[in-house]
């Protein structure tokens, strides 16, 4: 697993700061370093709400070399994905591409944000192993810092997640489906007959497109057999 | 493609509305909907920045039902994945979920937000055909108006431009469910008669999850109809 790291480089307003701590602490990430960083104050401890610990913690460093010294990578943020003067510096990867590749390795990673108006210059990004952009609108490319911090660090938070839900079981399934098709013969609907294959077939689609829990599987089975009884 | 509104029930920040502006026309979306919104005034058009038009062209409702009306499909977000009590009504897919089901279909989809402060109301979420859910540290569950806005519709912005199918629009699957729960009356099952309420959400949501296609939804209707005529 990466140890992930937030750096902002010359943050101008208090309440991005603040913000981005925030949106920190709803993925789970806590090591945040301020480079020659705007005063925080009140505003930036309002946005926070209760990640203020985060902004409390930050490093605070004079210089970008400084911050980035103990990374064993440097991930640099553009809104930019390249033109023709600085084509190798500001190509690219996805958010997606960034967090495939840091799915299994092991490390600690900043990843660098710049300041609200310029974004980082083409020197801090030369120092960047990696660039990421963020894809947008070709007419409004620039985004709000803490919505850039709160998207790289959803991808990121993606690498951690597992599912929750019991899914229906085949036989479940194909019990839902089973019954059904039962009752459609009881019906003698859909007609002729033969389209009832394609009924059932249509329902398996519906189910399995829905990601049917285990627990709604067994209400419909419940429902299904009542009616399938109630025909007879 | 889908056609994609942003419907903010209650907003209570002039700020976050601005903000919420501003990433819509990062990721190209511009169709706003306010429902009982904060007054916006210059805090929402300073962090609008260069998305001002569409606050300018949000429509104002007075009431979630008219602002729903018009939508093939309605996606609730919540910040709650799911509990014991409301099982049926909070189960949620994740945003990239969401994507994949837009994908490939046609239709008007509001993704609906509720009040930064509580969220949208059980009674809210009900009336929505998919619930979604950011994954989010469990420390720290509750996001920024905006952060959520932004990722969602970063999502979505994945979505490629090919379109197959007519969604089911929300008259058709208003009709299954409806079918079904007459059906479900004249068989007096589930019992007591307040589990057909969940079972009716629960119908809902899986119709929803599934993406029902209009021509799933009129097979649906012809063998639902078909079977309630006969138990009479």
């Amino acid at each position: 697993m990466v140890e992930v790291s937030v750096l902002l480089v010359k943050p101008l307003y208090a309440g991005n700061v603040g913000s981005v701590a925030r949106v920190m602490a709803n993925f789970g990430f806590k090591d945040l370093i301020l480079v020659n960083s705007c005063k925080l104050g009140k505003k930036a401890n309002d946005m926070a709400v209760h990640a203020k610990p985060i902004l409390k913690n930050a490093k605070k460093c004079k210089s970008f070399e400084t911050a980035i010294k103990n990374f064993d990578l440097i991930v640099g943020t553009t809104a930019e994905s390249t033109n023709k003067d600085d084509y190798f510096l500001r190509i690219a990867i996805r958010p997606e591409e960034l967090r495939e590749k840091l799915q299994d390795v092991k490390g600690k990673i900043a990843i660098v944000f710049g300041p609200e108006d310029i974004g980082l210059t083409n020197e801090e990004l030369r120092r960047c192993d990696i660039a990421v952009n963020i894809p947008t609108s070709a007419e409004y490319k620039s985004m709000n810092l803490s919505h850039s911090v709160a998207i790289i660090l959803y991808e990121l938070g993606k690498m951690k997640e597992k599912t929750k839900f019991r899914l229906a079981s085949k036989r479940e399934k194909d019990l839902i489906v089973g019954t059904f098709s039962q009752i459609a013969n009881s019906i003698n609907y859909p007609r002729p007959a033969e389209r009832r294959k394609i009924f059932n077939l249509m329902f398996t689609r519906i189910l399995g497109r829905a990601q049917v829990t285990g627990r709604e599987a067994n209400t419909l089975i419940g429902v299904l057999k009542r009616i399938k009884k109630r025909l007879k």
